[in-house]
């Protein structure tokens, strides 16, 4: 049962989808370990979806179609609180990571690779905080 | 001096401009804390700017112009670390923030709204993780 699933209208109705025809980006970060998963993007259909079920779900532009995330995979990211900028135009979604794979590469993360001086690279992100989701934790 | 200012001109050309009018999103991540501070969108000539400088350049779609993070409030952003997605279409850039605020409202973060049940409240971030920036050690 997704906790937003009363949520009062005037709130549903906050985001600002009209400065970028119709979407806003949403960022989302493994609430555990800290990690940006990815970013995508949500129309007002997507936003309604995810906080009916508690479960991410995003508009593909390419697909030009909602898609809860994992629908295939397996790989759900179940929402665990949801944060809304100062300008109402961008959502930040905490998430537990189903699989612990957000990318269709099958990484962690889909921002896995770095710009170094040379070029890009697959190092590790520099994440001095980083925490330990307890799933992989001994 | 930015680490980038050499970058091979093939790992500049990465992104992909193409897919939204000329804009990528980008996230901007507290290297220290892990805390999302803002997202926001780079056209070909911020991206160039944060590279060749190393401080993180945004294209304003309202102000339609390039700003330089933190060129009036002087709290700008020194990049870390710089990631690009698996689709080449976002950023994430890894910071460390100077004056600690990151949003025109003064906050750390311009996500600093949560949508509880009731609504949206100014609760603080569920951040397991959460690292402690070194300014604000004791």
């Amino acid at each position: 049962m997704s906790r937003w699933r009363r949520l009062p209208e005037e709130a549903r109705d906050l985001l600002d989808f009209g400065k970028m025809g119709g979407l806003v980006p949403v960022v989302t970060q493994e609430v555990h370990t800290g990690e940006v998963l990815m970013v995508a993007f949500l129309d007002p259909e997507a936003w309604e979806l995810s906080l009916a079920t508690g479960y991410a779900h995003y508009y593909s532009r390419t697909r030009r179609r909602i898609w809860k995330k994992g629908e295939t995979s397996g790989h759900v990211q179940r929402i665990v609180e949801v944060r809304i900028d100062c300008d109402n135009d961008a959502v930040l979604f905490l998430v537990e990571q189903e699989g612990g794979t957000a990318c269709h590469t099958g990484r962690r993360s889909c921002f896995y690779r770095t710009l170094t001086p040379q070029g890009l690279t697959e190092e590790e992100a520099r994440l001095p905080w980083r925490g330990v989701s307890p799933k992989d934790r001994p």
